[in-house]
């Protein structure tokens, strides 16, 4: 397997950064996972644009847009896979470690597309378990670092649990998911969390808002408190990975029926659908 | 100059790891930044106790504590240096990237010294100029992590300003520098934040503590607001890198007299005397 660095590419083993990568002592850096679908990247503009405004956000300079894009078509062409994810990492590259921005040092560029595949359809019709956790995240979520320290511990809490994941709660607001956006549906409408600091905006979340208003599902984004999550008829999550995976335990309590909702599924059925036709 | 990485000890330009090390893609490592003076580590089993309790918050095994001693000793020993720093980093190694803990993977050890020195008389007689900033850090600062991309921009923001460093306020509070302790003197007695999640608690914060009570003068650990900075006498920062630097501004505006005040100055004139000490 090969991946991008820096301008090559290189065989995995040999893909190393400095032990004084800014992205190794300072969570110095951003990212996207971008999915391939049949060796065609979805959504690639819209994260593309996120890198852009992560960039602008923690003040790093970017390669060109263009460089970037033909770095990662040929990650993918390269990797010869059909269904995929591609990885994108920017840091602000290596320097001796003082905390002020270093001066004239290149951003260090790395990217691979891995093998992945859908979630599979018995995970999707009987839902996933989720615990719930304390967002003790900083106050900018909403900027796709690699300080995702909190993220990888709720994950494995989830797990040490014997649930499939973790949804974070800050004062009482059902935040997001460790790496997913949270819906719940309650009477036919969607509830999720505002595109503030305290989530990151997802850009499937983003799209299956789109898909909902095309389709007549009222949305509303408005903090989903957990006595309002008690109350839900339906909740999912969204991802690049995940799509619209339902959630149908949180923390041992059924969701609603304690399966999938028909709400869920409409969208579901429509977001697979487009990936069919974005494929075509 | 030679860094020890994974046991063995390799040039500067040989030390990389992996794109998909979990410092470089999850900000999931924890460090130590150590003092050396003349040669000799100085509060030496306190970091490697924070050490400790770090990777217990992260649920990070350590290698044997005698292993990383011995080979913090023999990175010292091999720089060859009199004054210097001795940084430690341990994250929980190489795997691909999926959030949750890898299975038998060994973390990754890195350490390197290089050259320090104290700050500058000036610099001490004069006092530095700090900057406010936000504290949107998460809500687990005291433990010692790799995610420093808040500090970073903040110092950055700093020095941008014109000045020296920065502080953080939390909700009308200050908490801390972008890499120190912050206390302020009113009326003879030092106040500082107090050792919960929203500070690291600091080496030099506690050795100072330590001093200030051996030489009488009174110490309160309690919240610092705006208007309680604006009315106090003293400021100044610890850290292992700055021991006590008097701030003598603070956006814009002098505190107190505006040059270092006289427990600082005692404070100083102390943790020198103990320094001196240490080497003999």
């Amino acid at each position: 397997m090969e991946v991008y660095l820096n301008g090559k590419f290189v065989p995995y083993e040999q893909a190393v950064v400095s032990v004084e990568d800014r992205g190794f002592v300072f969570a110095d850096g951003i990212y996207e996972v971008v999915r391939i679908y049949h060796g065609k990247p979805f959504l690639w503009q819209e994260h593309m644009d996120r890198l852009r405004r992560s960039a602008q956000a923690i003040r790093l300079k970017l390669p060109a847009m263009e460089e970037l894009t033909q770095a990662g078509f040929e990650t993918m062409r390269r990797s010869q896979l059909d269904d995929a994810t591609l990885y994108i990492q920017i840091t602000r590259g290596a320097a001796p470690r003082l905390h002020s921005f270093p001066v004239g040092v290149e951003p260090t560029v790395f990217m691979i597309a891995r093998p992945y595949h859908r979630p599979a359809a018995t995970m999707v019709q009987k839902g996933i378990a989720c615990i719930t956790v304390p967002d003790l995240r900083w106050h900018k979520c909403s900027i796709k670092t690699v300080g995702l320290l909190l993220n990888v511990i709720a994950k494995q809490e989830a797990e040490d649990a014997g649930a499939d994941d973790a949804v974070f709660v800050r004062d009482d607001v059902i935040t997001e998911g460790t790496s997913s956006n949270f819906f719940m549906v309650k009477d036919g409408t969607l509830i999720t969390h505002p595109a503030d600091d305290f989530i990151l905006r997802g850009i499937t979340r983003d799209f299956v808002i789109e898909l909902a208003e095309e389709m007549g599902i009222p949305v509303r984004e408005e903090y989903i408190t957990r006595d309002a999550l008690s109350q839900s008829d339906e909740a999912f999550l969204t991802s690049t990975g995940v799509e619209v995976l339902p959630v149908t335990v949180i923390d041992g309590q059924k969701v609603g029926s304690g399966r999938p909702g028909p709400v869920t599924m409409r969208l579901w059925e429509r977001f697979d659908q487009v990936v069919a036709e974005s494929v075509e």
